[in-house]
């Protein structure tokens, strides 16, 4: 625990000023010049470039990790991959890196390039990237086009290499990229200090390389021409890589020298990857190996032993501040090697309540509309243009516009499940709005639908429910029995410490609030009973009311937003991240009912009875939203609801249903 | 009751897109292009022009009243009537005139005249202001100067007159003012819409009209030429000016007309103001007041209950959106009608915690550093030249430089106490630093000083005790007398409603936050224990300390403000209005430490020991600020300062003296 506090505080870390009993000392002169940032989100971890987050880990003695992948062979493997990054990301490595590959058109944009993938877990995961590059037969053009390009995304980090030479006709060519110290300087020379940049080390020394010590030197040009920190090869002994570290200190090498590990998941895959790195396996782990080679379990247990066993030596040397994996684009054995190590961060303190993007441009952004909590990925496609993110307060933005959301086949917006699995999960052909209900309900309270399949998402959910919003599981069972479709909702919350597992975020000994939120879709008569209904709890609750038209019913101050979290911190301004933002629910609504049908109603045959139910709730369907604004008190949103219900179950003499629909007309809502 | 929540109400309104019931309607493509406000308490009734907001009080049935001053002769007048604008305005008047002498260089930047006591109304005591302007005998290109000058004062009402022309020989001239038409059109021709015009209306006919109905059609040719609304003459009787308004309706003025009440308040003034205007007191008047007429207190008091009833038949009629007194610049009476007509607000709702300037430029402004809380004037003064108000949040400003403040004399900063009252407050002779914390123990406490003297103010506080503060007053008593001279501070408060009658502030129904405060003067002794005992209460308590010199310590992070103040409140974002900053501090320490100087010392001669003593302070104290950021917690500041005087008392055996100072030195304070 002591390494996950420490690395919170990291993350809202006190200006450099401060000396080590926590007091700065400036004089009056020098305070008044100082810049300070302009936004209380705005700390060092989220501002920092990787080198320093590596400095201030290593100063404070906070062991890291760092995840190396390969691009996919197939989109589908994209898909997979970026899931992967998700859930690999939640335990929290220092970054990732994804390898370059010459064959695989790797600067392209295409959805398995090297490019796309490390700018994708930039932009949609949040994820700190290293991109390689191969310098090898590549003209200076192309390789600062690619630089240029990867600049462009959002990348800051390059893994300089020289790459294998194609061929064994290679030979050097004059003012050409003949090894990865040309690469390096060629980056510092057209880039100045924009990239960070990390080259290989080879604790055994480059195959190709005359001597091991020859090799040093080699590593040592590397650095002096710019290079900020190292990583080495895959090694086997943890006395290879202290020697190799002690060696390169020796001769001057000072930046970070971060081991390679590699553990080994299987008998033909360690046989590949020695081969290619012309790596000799230690006798003693081959004696092991050998005699289960067929045994894949076995072998994995064995190299999750033998990783977690090296690392454990490398960690105690205190030559060693992160552990950089080769995960082979696999996730069991890295996982289980991290968690037996402690690195693993099961439940990661949030910086905000979502997870903020990883590029440099949004690293400011610290308000989103609450629309797209499930939804990350599409609102930063969507906001991908924005010059300016919402600046503290959403209101200071000039409302820029969304893009138009019809990309729904990009791999990273793609649902995970198929065709075939969606079908399963809601359901082969529908039979009445009631079967719709049916599979919300399944949802929401993760039993099997009517076939036994359970309901692993939804068009607006691509997760289970939140441990957050399974707080509030109950009572959304029994609204969605009824026909109102919830999509979103969040429970209130009155000053829990910054520190709660579920609700807290931001830095520690701070207090986290929330308002009561609710959106769903119901039908035009619900909407009818909900807007009687809600003028009893005027001003308490706030709404919005939108059918796939446009028609529009909100009590709303002047299109103003509602914070609905916030977060008070010591010696901070008020943190307010999630609004509901009259202005962006508009183009939130194109896509929440757009969502029934491109993801739901093209499940099925042009014209058949699943196709119109789902087509018909598109067209007819109210979005909702509620937010109860008292949020000291227990939340009124499931009163409301009940009160709807209520008044469609026993309407008053005096207002029948006619006289109900008057109503609505004087509320121009028809 | 009704009308102070309808009002309070009115400064949050909601946009006028709501319809009745409260529900906004429309359709998308609309909404999407709307504009929005930038900040979230920029609501209407700070932005609204006067004209806009006697609509939307006339609309809502929301009675209202306004009050006359002239400009004083005297500098202390001019002191005195800042005051009297303070207390007056605190009655919440919809806005206050100051006429136009023009035989007291009105348009100058002398204290006294016209154009600086309506600035300084708007500008310092946040009123809402019209300025009266005379145009005959006057070039057009004087006029235009008068009209820019106010303009670039934030002035944006004008009552436009043509004034009394100067001797018997007037005649009209061809091109120039003539009549207050020439000047209305003259401000709609050089100024557009900028200004909101007022005109005069004789409920009597002008004395000088030829006619009654020919004074109307004048009336109708200034409203036609641009004026907003109409401010009548005095008259004696609620059926004149009934009568007046139906004539007016009957030939076309639509605007607002509002009776101008005149309490009578002597028999000399009353002689005076109707030989002035050339009306006729009503016989039934004159019976009262004659025998009466060396009874000063018999006039007064039939003239508030004259003025009572005839309001109470005006506001009855329905004809009556609000009521402008004629106050002479005295108080009493035109308090007592008010309050006997239940229009002044004893306790007016306050939008934010601080007094809101009602300039125009000003207008979004919506944090202040807490510093300045007892001295909103001098941070008006100090911030005047600002070209944006921070916006939202504090942080978003470039940090703008404050203006020097050498100009202690400026009559709306200056002390509203005599220097022999000052003296009488804070000792005609000083003795000892301890004589100084009397006089701060007796201001505390209300008690009266040695010499019997209640001490109403001190340098830093113009004002005895805000209620607020009073939560306070044992333990600010306790620690004042052992030299921790608190000069502002402020309770913890965890989510008191915003109706609170204390700490409220800002629209209904929402909740506010505070976290506790401090500030305080002490000796370098207290400090040196102060730092010592703070390391135990980190990183709960932050603290800024520093000396006249500038040495400076503090915890804060990154030089970023700490939110004291802030509001939660429906449908909006988070405000708040007060933050300590660390910036500004330096800023305030200058002016802090300076009214040591300015204020106290001068009142004593060179050389004197009750200089020195005073001297001493400044020279050798340091002003500290505390904020106890674990705001739903008991505040722990007093136990901070509790612990101080602890270890300066039983300083730990292993801890003598020297070590202290050594640990400071350390900390790198000396």
């Amino acid at each position: 625990m002591v390494n996950l506090v420490q690395r919170v505080e990291d993350t809202w870390r006190t200006c450099s000023k401060s000396d080590s009993s926590g007091a700065s000392n400036s004089g009056c002169e020098s305070s008044k010049e100082s810049s300070r940032s302009s936004t209380p989100v705005l700390d060092t971890d989220r501002t920092d470039r990787l080198r320093d987050k590596m400095r201030h880990r290593t100063e404070s003695g906070d062991h890291w990790f760092s995840l190396e992948f390969f691009p996919p062979r197939t989109a589908s493997g994209a898909v997979n991959l970026i899931s992967r990054f998700d859930r690999m990301g939640s335990g929290g490595p220092l970054f990732i890196d994804v390898t370059w590959h010459p064959a695989g058109d790797p600067g392209s944009d295409k959805e398995t390039s090297s490019m796309m993938i490390a700018s994708t877990a930039v932009n949609y995961c949040g994820l700190e990237s290293i991109l390689h590059l191969t310098c090898c037969n590549q003209t200076k053009e192309k390789i600062t086009g690619y630089l240029s390009k990867a600049k462009r995304l959002g990348l800051k980090n390059i893994m300089a290499l020289r790459g294998d030479p194609m061929g064994a006709d290679w030979e050097e060519e004059e003012a050409g990229f003949n090894y990865a110290t040309d690469l390096v300087k060629h980056i510092r020379c057209e880039f100045d200090d924009y990239f960070d940049i990390c080259v290989a080390g080879y604790p055994t020394g480059h195959p190709e390389a005359e001597s091991y010590d020859e090799d040093l030197r080699h590593l040592k040009e590397k650095v002096d021409a710019g290079a900020d920190f190292i990583i080495t090869q895959l090694f086997f002994r943890a006395d290879t890589f202290l020697k190799f570290v002690r060696d390169c200190r020796a001769i001057g090498i000072t930046c970070p020298i971060l081991p390679g590990i590699f553990p080994i998941q299987g008998y033909q895959s360690l046989r590949q990857l020695v081969k290619l790195s012309k790596l000799e396996v230690p006798e003693e782990i081959m004696q092991v190996i050998e005699p289960i080679k067929d045994n894949d379990a076995a072998i994995r247990n064995y190299g999750i032993e033998q990783a977690v066993s090296m690392c454990r030596v490398l960690l105690e040397s205190g030559e060693v501040p992160g552990l950089h994996f080769y995960t082979l684009n696999r996730e069991v054995a890295t996982m289980e090697v991290l968690r037996q190590l402690g690195l693993w961060i099961e439940d990661p303190r949030r910086t905000l309540p979502w997870a903020v993007s990883a590029h440099p441009k949004r690293k400011v952004e610290d308000v989103r509309p609450i629309f797209w909590a499930s939804r990350p990925k599409s609102y930063i496609y969507r906001t991908q243009d924005w010059d300016d993110f919402p600046n503290g307060r959403w209101g200071n933005s000039s409302s820029p516009a969304f893009g138009e959301l019809n990309d729904y086949y990009l791999f990273y917006l793609k649902s995970k499940s198929s065709k075939d699995a969606l079908l399963k999960m809601w359901g082969e052909e529908l039979t009445s709005e009631q079967s719709v209900y049916e599979v919300f309900t399944s949802y929401i309270t993760a039993q099997p639908n009517v076939a036994g399949h359970k309901v692993m998402c939804l068009p607006w959910n691509d997760d289970p429910l939140a441990p957050e919003t399974n707080l509030l599981k109950d009572e959304l069972d029994k609204v969605n029995r009824r026909g109102v479709l919830t999509i979103n909702s969040q429970p209130s919350i009155n000053g829990k410490p910054s520190s709660d597992p579920i609700v807290g975020w931001g830095p520690p000994g701070g207090y986290v609030f929330q308002k009561a939120y609710l959106e769903f879709f119901t039908s035009s008569e619900n909407v009818t009973a909900l807007l009687k209904v809600l003028k009893k709890y005027e001003p308490r609750v706030n709404y919005h009311i939108v059918n796939v038209h446009g028609q529009n019913t909100t009590n709303a101050h002047d299109m103003q937003p509602n914070a609905v979290t916030w977060g008070i911190f010591p010696g901070r301004e008020i943190v307010q991240p999630t609004v509901v933002d009259p202005v962006s629910f508009l183009y939130w609504k194109d896509e929440a009912f757009a969502l029934w049908i491109e993801q739901w109603a093209k499940l099925y045959e042009d014209e058949s009875p699943s196709r119109m139910i789902i087509k018909y709730i598109h067209d007819n369907y109210f979005l909702v939203n509620l937010v109860d604004n008292d949020f000291p008190l227990d939340n009124c949103l499931w009163q409301v609801i009940d009160d709807m219900f209520e008044l469609l179950d026993n309407p008053p003499e005096e207002q029948p249903a006619e006289a109900l629909r008057q109503d609505c007309v004087d509320a121009q809502i028809w």
